[in-house]
């Protein structure tokens, strides 16, 4: 392992900016090529040319496989030859293994030679050529000449179910997809599935991006038959829009996608900018996108592996109501924290159901949940069966955790052993027949039970959290549908300077503000005042942030104030716009922020957060990709931690949720249908029982903030 | 397994109300008995008896054993005797594996005999008899013989040093101590100790407590020279505060404590209030005694073993700073996410040390924190040991976490074993002279090198998720000294009814209040209207909750607000003491709560909050057992999530800090002065840029609030 330009190690860097659409957008070179090509290949197994042919000559036995080396040393028992010159007839897929400063010759000829597709193992191309743009170029070089590249800066990929093998490392066949835009992290995945017993449908290390993309590969999934669950790392989404839809087609197509990314601290943040040259997105829009798309995000990628397993082996729980049975009161009352601290909610059962499970069970098992057989299971094995089965008839159930001992009587007492297989049959064919999964974490590493009754459809674990942590995140895919986004359509761009512009573009919308008139003298201030009702607020008209600049004052009784304020401030501020507004002085109002903007990855999202000092302390916003339809919008109001103010506090009347409702689908869509915007804040809305007024308006547009 | 009444394989029941002072507190007997003797020992594999018999027998060469069965049949080659009475001399510990019925007799047989020990695993006693109570009164009746007991309803015992092997289980000797009220969660941290390769030097299952407790046998370990990190499973904390005490005194002999308990949902406060019959404790205030204690609470079985391990192998951090080295861009962002999520301090580093490093590592190499070797350990190893020699050289580093391939070179490569066996005695000699941890993640899950570095004193992890818990567990720990509760001396108690009695009471201890003066009659009020300044607040004195009953009235402009709110309040509420008092008008307050209460498991607790709608919204409130110094009073103010509002906002004027930190330090001295008392509640507390006063009070006393 050791050529100073191969490498495909370490997480790759960022795409260029997107060129023109590729001549030729059909990746099948990618799956199953007629023939390989690998260039570079090597004897020495100290070298990736050696381990890509070494993995190439896998597939021998149904494609042509050509090794090139300068030498022409035989590797592994096959021939080589020493160029591209000595092979006849197609090169197919390209492998690229060969030092940096002998990759563009090597692709010109290959192009020549009609080759279709390449996988870009050979890092540094930028720096071996000291010419940035370089491994960009070639990207064109190779679109141009009606080809496409994977990489490079990449590990390599895999595909079990066409015997393509063109990557580092051991690769057991199965299910899940893996696309990484880490090399070495893709790797743990795949070797963290397979010590879960959880095989590789196909494996691609995206590299650099510099054609094909992570989101093609996505998408291209769609029709792999032997990939049933995709397990995605990436560290910049750079089409993440895109990226959510193709996602979300994969789920409606019954494919789950699971998704690792980075950027919770700010260490990650400052990292995956220095080496991949691009931001990580603000996590709250990554998963906003996630509901888009139907998918779930993660942390680790043990998490990953356990949340694929579930997603592999069980049905999807339909909602988070979990029923905890344990045969230790520690074990289910721990589990039921944990359970609970993952957002599942371990509710008190049905009473029929526990008065069905006191007449089952001794009179100091606990009956309700989290269900304690007090040695009843030890007992008689049936009984664990007996109480799955109730909790799965229970329609308030939604999946079942077993923990404790189960799957460890057959293993210590032999004599056990059938006893245990019948029960596990009985419990998987209750999770099957209901469609509910059962998740069982057993105090038994392994045990035939564990591996009968997990290949039968119930995911086993070995400690509570990685259970919990995989329900969770089935759940959180079971509750989402995923969204379309819909279509809005687009408004020609104008100009929108000062507040009285932004007030009747919103206000077009459909957003109410105050009472309000542009002024730019004394008359004018007195016309206005007579037409409008005290108190009155003075604005200054082109400040962005008033409140600093002095440019606003509130609390204007009347005209004469009024008056007074603006001889002040025109004096100090100089001549030009200014605004009276009538100040909303309602009572029992709460205030809110509402934002939009066009997020660089995701595109245009909506914001709703708590207004005034409960903003910065509550951390209190919600974020959603726009536009949003009145039940998201609906969704996001009932997500603000700062609801219950808007429910009525303390006795207050309830404000107006409906008109937050409205406001919010209402940016969402203007966001939507002005691309020349990049922002809208409403700050604050002031919400009261008879309806909602935004007493402050900004829009910016983009080039005014690029 | 399986006899109705003998069962150790759940959680026991609560101790009941404390007994007199045992006769004998000397627990020697539970360590190294002379003499074993089971009552109840089988030859049947199928039951308890047989597998404490077997236990007990692996003693043998150091010790006697009798093994007692009804019809005096061989166990194991070994024979039986049918009675006690065949039995000559002491019977030492004795194990009571009979029936529940039998139990009473053989107790009594068996202290006339001289016993000077009990194990009980038979449970059931109370059912059995039809007489709830029959165990506290078998707890008397075994103390007045000059005896212990250790449960019943228990797993048994087991301890390494001396070959006492009284529980069901298999068990590996090493040098983790568990302490278990649920037997079968006892066995699941022994089980998965083994699995990391740590071994048990003593296990307890409590069972139900009714005579030597959790605390005692903590204690116990103080002098166990075996044990060097302690598990603890506790699910109701009798006498909580003492405890603490008996955990700190451990830390301070070295000996660090792990504690997992229940209690984070309403599902398992219910379940362990059902069988328990006691309450679980607020976690808050569990952690508080933690931070007594010097130790550290995990929420699950796996989270302390990790914990374990990293206490075991590796020097306690000083502080939460990680420096992470990464051989992947991606795995090193994803631990610096995962770190930072456990509240580790991932920062960036010092010019100088980044200097040391970009001097070392190629040009793409990541030489902040997160540090990626971009490929360049891959083709030195010796980088790995000279990077993280760098960093634990930095001062401004507490701890290092290695992510990545590391670990995995000789395993995959045989001929780079030596190399990397080299730098794993450089990384461990660089963490022992330093005395800072280094954890490494290795994909890897088993290897020559894994093995060898953790023997040298580096905790290994196959997923960087647990070795961040461990890390941050482990640094809670390091950063914790324990603290000492000082005495406070009792005052005595006094009757304190209504708020002109609490206002006085506070007032004693140092607390701010306004002018105030108590009321009976028109006269009195316009005499206190005269002394007092406007405005006024008119509270009914009475009244617990004022508010609720129209018992206070604010802003009253003048004294004749005054007597008009007088004359309508009296009327309203009857004859009696109303309190005027000056309306606290000062501008930039910040409200806050301040409480003091007697716990019922830990005793007195202090507590902190944010006031107004805050309190609610933030679920903002911070508590400490009682009492505190002031260096922990102004740590718990800056822990409060509203704390920037003190720090003065958005260009407010600081406030009194130092006020709140003199009243929390009251506060807590009061409550710990007067048992008496069951609450103190001053909410709200304003405190301004001039000092605080706190304008409501409330003191409840215990017989009050039962």
């Amino acid at each position: 392992m050791s050529t100073a330009t191969v490498r495909g190690d370490r997480s790759a860097g960022s795409p260029p900016a997107p060129a023109a659409e590729p001549a030729l957008a059909d990746l099948s070179v990618f799956r199953d090529p007629e023939v390989v090509t690998v260039l570079g290949a090597s004897a020495d197994p100290g070298k990736w040319g050696y381990w890509l042919a070494r993995g190439a000559l896998t597939g021998a036995h149904r494609r042509q496989v050509h090794l090139v080396n300068r030498r022409g040393v035989e590797i592994e028992g096959h021939p080589s030859v020493t160029s591209l010159a000595e092979i006849e007839g197609d090169l197919g897929l390209v492998v690229l293994c060969v030092p940096a400063p002998a990759l563009p010759d090597a692709v010109t000829e290959a192009l020549a030679r009609g080759a279709r597709g390449f996988v870009g193992i050979t890092a540094g191309l930028d720096r071996a050529t000291g010419r940035p743009g370089a491994e960009v170029e070639l990207a064109r070089t190779i679109r141009e000449g009606g080809a496409r590249i994977i990489g490079p800066n990449c590990l390599g990929i895999y595909d079990a179910s066409t015997d393509l093998r063109l990557a580092w490392g051991e690769f057991t066949p199965g299910a899940l997809g893996i696309i990484s835009q880490s090399g070495q992290l893709g790797s743990e995945l795949a070797n963290l599935a397979a010590d879960r017993g959880l095989g590789v449908s196909r494996f691609v290390s995206v590299g650099n991006q510099v054609d094909v993309s992570a989101r093609e590969l996505v998408a291209d999934l769609a029709d792999h038959e032997a990939t049933r669950v995709v397990a995605l790392y990436v560290e910049s989404f750079v089409d993440g829009r895109a990226l959510a839809d193709s996602l979300r087609l994969l789920h409606a197509a019954g494919k789950q996608t699971v998704l690792l990314t980075v950027g919770a601290s700010t260490a990650s943040q400052a990292a995956a900018a220095s080496h991949t040259g691009s931001m990580t997105s603000a996590l709250d829009v990554v998963d906003a996108a996630c509901r888009v798309a139907g998918t779930v995000r993660v942390e680790t990628p043990a998490q990953l592996v356990e949340v694929a397993q579930m997603l592999l082996d069980a049905p999807l729980p339909r909602g988070p109501r979990v029923a905890v049975v344990g045969d230790s009161g520690g074990q289910g009352a721990i589990a039921a924290d944990v359970l609970t601290g993952q957002g599942l909610a371990v509710r008190s059962l049905d009473p029929a159901v526990r008065d069905s499970l006191g007449a089952l069970l001794p009179p100091d098992a606990g009956i309700d949940n989290p269900i304690d057989l007090a040695g009843a299971g030890e007992q008689d094995l049936a009984v664990y069966a007996e109480v799955v089965e109730r909790l799965l008839g229970d329609p308030a159930v939604d999946a079942v955790t077993m923990t404790g001992y189960f799957g460890s009587y057959g293993f210590h007492t032999p004599s056990l052993a059938d006893a245990e297989e019948q029960v596990a049959r009985r419990i998987a064919a209750a999770s099957v027949a209901t469609g509910k999964p059962v998740a069982l974490h057993s105090m038994c590493r392994d045990s035939a039970t564990i591996t009968l009754i997990r290949e039968l459809g119930v995911p086993t674990y070995h400690t509570i959290e990685m259970a919990a942590l995989a329900l969770a995140g089935a759940t959180r895919i079971g509750a989402g549908s995923g969204r379309e986004l819909e279509d809005v359509a687009v408004l020609p761009a104008e100009p929108t300077h000062g507040y009285l512009a932004a007030r009747a573009l919103l206000d077009a919308a459909g957003v109410d503000f105050p009472g309000a008139a542009g002024v730019r003298d004394v008359a004018g201030l007195r016309a206005a005042a007579a037409t409008l009702q005290a108190p009155y607020v003075l604005k200054c008209d082109w400040e962005a942030h008033k409140t600093e600049v002095g440019g606003v004052v509130l609390g204007l009784a009347d005209a004469e104030a009024a008056e007074a304020a603006f001889v002040e401030m025109s004096a100090r501020l100089g001549g030009g716009l200014y605004v009276l507004e009538e100040m909303d002085t309602r009572r029992h109002t709460v205030e809110l922020i509402v934002g939009a903007r066009h997020d660089p990855s995701f595109g245009p999202v909506v914001v709703i957060g708590a207004g005034g000092v409960l903003a910065e302390l509550l951390d209190d916003s919600v974020v959603e990709l726009a536009p949003v339809d009145r039940d998201t919008a609906r969704d996001m109001v009932a997500r603000l931690r700062c609801e219950p103010l808007l429910a009525g506090w303390r006795g207050a009347p309830a404000v107006d949720r409906e008109a937050v409702v409205d406001l919010v689908v209402a940016a969402s869509r203007l966001i939507c249908a002005r691309p020349d915007l990049s922002d809208l804040e409403l700050n604050p809305v002031r919400v009261a029982p008879d309806g909602l007024l935004a007493v402050d308006a900004l829009v910016t547009h983009r080039q005014e903030n690029p």
